[in-house]
């Protein structure tokens, strides 16, 4: 029934979840987890390794590593620090930096005036961007051996461009040929309890609306001529998200709450078209376009948006945290 | 059972409407309604003028006068402009401007960091500020005769100031003596298809919560000396309060739905305390602090300040629209 | 003497009055000068015909155009939109339009970050954006018939990017390949009476620095493959320029002055080198970096910005204005 | 001849240096000088001790403490705490905090809207508001025994209110009762080599305008009621300060080079009013309301309004920094 909805989640681990939940097995996805206990980090790993567990997960057959630390949203700069020690170490399982010169373009996507959509323009403004610098001095001049060219874009939303993204992203790959792309972006959670607390990186590139079909617009390596990385952080939950959640709840309790026994066993004499119907009564027509988020919205996404920036900053600085 | 939940409404037509909805008479509140369907501009006036009537509806005694506009969250300054002149109309009909040299005190009430709590603080900065003026060289110097000294102060939120806002604004009106407060605010409202397209006036000043109680920290005529309008605009609605509409929403349903009459016998069975259990364990802690707003609310909350401060702008310049 | 010092003007109009200060003819330099007294708007054009031409001037071959307004730096709306008006017209000069679908990309140069900076991207933020649009529905679903597709990009600063600006655009265009570039930047003026009060449209498209030569970054036909117009208004002026400006009158002064005729006459007996070495130890060498600006830079930026964004809203609409 | 022209210089210390510079003892003033080497900063005394004293410098009576550190201007958190640790100590002195519950009230003054003059809004954003805290719940809670009571308001400037800012201030005073007001405040320097690289903390409240006339408007123990510290850094310089410097250098030159000692003779002859006549003529009447300041002055007010924020929250946390 569930499926009906849009119901929209932009992370992998959110959508093994809901197969979990209903007790189904999926063929070509494979899930491992982990658990920081000094730290509170939770590392989820799921790898969609077939092209049927792609389209039945509804998302390209990749590797994507969720980090939840609850933590995550409290000003607690220490915390955030060792946050951005280990987003470096999972980051760099996906860089194979063997080269001499090794090159990297960030892109900041999203949208700067919209506050829970501006997660990836402010981890473009507090990178150190270096790649002009060792182009017109080498790398040695920065004191450091390991360094990377580090370069950075904040393409803008459609809206504002008139352009696809990846319009934009391809024109300034074929230009200044960085040998990686990472993209960063704000996503849509499922659940309220991950907004803001959750980093995904996926090394499957975005793909724009949630299917793997329309490759027309996503920023890939098919699509921009480089591996492409992302990170996203939920920051928004569709309000129809949250009405829709509330009624699997409901209807679980119905099936299994004591008091209403009766009602369970009126409701399981129903079938899945009638239980559908019934939600769909409830979903309000004035809840399209509008999202969940905590009010502290502003400060949050600043705060996550530096935590990112500072693991990016570590992991093409060459050094070494201890 | 609804009452049990802390549903939250800024508006007095939000909480007349859910009497009518349950079709209880409440004694003391009178109910008028006019609709300008040239404009498409819906005003609601609301007057509490009872204490029993204040008591049932959980807000002072007072007026309180709804301008709805559904068009109002659309980029049309035409239209913006039309319902600041109506704006305009409805709030000379509180001020009594009878003095040589009247004088207003706008406060811009909320946190300037906060998007949609940003909106008093906007409406401020919008203003033809003239007291400072007036003082200097007379309001001949400004070429009106008929001009009022205006005043403005942002005060901040508490967490901001470590103060309560009625030490700050009592201190202000004590200082300045203005004849009037005009205090301006972003509401929460109860139902979606409100947000961003209702102002509310009310010639009762400020109630921070919900209750008619707590004086404390109100901002009204008894704390700061001189009467307070309240002009207030719902940005938000709680995330808790749209899950609650949808369970209503769905309990009516199965009352009433033919497909599922038979569940709606045996809810008929069950008492208000066990629907209230019902709806107890659908409601997730992780929506404390949540809120709903539309993805373009930086932009909307802007527009609508901008509406505002053009109607206090004409009320205030003493001079006539035709 | 003068030249000796690095006195920056963007501007060609205060380019040329300086050779006509110094009564020295230019081959191959050719201006016009037109004043609309009902606006107050005095339009300069100056044509560099011949390389001879601009080398002297230290531009390149091409038309520039220079509206001045003293009234542009006030925050008078109707006034404003004259000058979009009038823009307009002129940009509509360089710009052949015969194809059925012409398009622009519009190009926000400078730092959103740094106010005087900021003129390109907050232009760019306030276009009509049409080219998604028209690419999805065809332009007839716009309601006009003679609209240009318009895209922008905000590339952002190098010290941002680690990328030249010209890689960005050389990229954005060749895959978007629009008609026209139109670039719009902050410049430097060398008098403070022409900030924020002047316009310039030049066809030569952006030389960064100031020289003919260094062709390596210029946003040039040459470069980007389609023509390019560039827009700018001078919003700073280098605070040595005020200074070495002052130190001319002074000199100036000396020769002419009754009362100092004496010293006058003994400066006379100077050479351009002795008087060069005065001049050099009095420029203090705090005053690299620093510029001179109105202390109400943030709202003239955003206002001049807006008036530039509606003529070319008001261009590529395909209406007329009467 | 230089009293003649109205440069500004909100700093003590430059005031003296002027009178030091023409080798003129001023009673009732003293001077104490201190270098620390390690962290390159120099701390200036200057007691202003009589009414003579006061009435020569243009400033009250008072101290006038002044910490420069080149380094200031530049971006390391690490050199940053050092000042602010170094700040703190210098307040300390001003403060006697001997009551079980002390209470300041921090004034950010200055227009949020044009960057040099955020200084003040900027610090009170990063501050540790706890009075509403303590009020509550006692600071036995927050796990210290020495907090202060802390809160802060930003008033706006009088365009934005229509209020002197005196008359908010004092209001809230009298309302909230404060044992002392910090007042933060951008200053105008008088040289371009002091700009965001000075700290200037004074016991003499604020003095809108330079002189010691014109009490009305001042926030001083005699106008709000109880002690006001001063805290002000130097954002900009005015442009007619520049051009004057450059001008007070030229003619010194002018007195003393050999190259131009013919020249220097001739100007020897000529009085004090024909030298002020040749300077008038130089001073552009386009430098009025324009003022000199940095490039990257947005970045450089954050970072020094945070260097103010932490030495306040180190002052009123009760920590002892080692």
């Amino acid at each position: 029934m569930i499926e009906k909805y849009s119901i929209r989640t932009d992370l992998a681990l959110e959508q093994k979840e809901r197969f979990e939940a209903e007790q189904v097995e999926i063929q070509g996805v494979v899930l491992e987890e982990d658990y920081d206990e000094e730290r509170e980090i939770k590392i989820t790993t799921v790898k969609i390794e077939t092209e049927n567990g792609a389209k039945v997960m509804g998302k390209p057959v990749g590797t994507y590593i969720t980090m939840e630390a609850p933590n995550m949203a409290v000003p607690d700069e220490e915390y955030h620090r060792e946050i951005s020690v280990e987003l470096r170490k999972y980051l760099s399982r996906f860089i194979k930096n063997e080269k001499e010169e090794y090159s990297v373009l960030v892109v900041g996507l999203g949208n700067r005036k919209v506050t829970p959509d501006a997660l990836g323009p402010y981890v473009a403004d507090n990178l150190n961007i270096t790649r002009h610098v060792i182009k017109e001095y080498g790398k040695y001049a920065m004191g450091e051996d390991k360094l990377s060219l580090v370069s950075a874009i904040v393409p803008g939303v459609m809206a504002q461009t008139g352009m696809e993204t990846v319009e934009i992203i391809k024109g300034v790959v074929s230009e200044t040929k960085p040998d990686l792309v990472i993209a960063i972006d704000a996503l849509a959670a499922r659940s309220s309890k991950r907004l803001n607390r959750t980093i995904q990186i996926a090394d499957t590139g975005i793909h724009p609306g949630s299917g793997v079909g329309n490759h027309r617009n996503a920023i890939t390596e098919e699509t921009v001529g480089v591996p492409v990385i992302a990170i996203g952080v939920p920051t928004v939950v569709d309000a129809a998200t949250i009405v829709n959640d509330t009624m699997e709840n409901f209807l679980a309790a119905l099936e299994s709450s004591e008091a209403l026994k009766g009602v369970g066993l009126v409701m399981q004499g129903y079938s899945g078209a009638e239980k559908y119907e019934l939600v769909k009564e409830l979903i309000s027509p004035h809840l399209n376009g509008l999202f969940v988020t905590p009010k502290d919205i502003d400060e949050t996404v600043k705060r996550i948006s530096y935590t990112i920036s500072e693991a990016l900053n570590l992991l093409f600085s060459g050094r070494t945290c201890t």
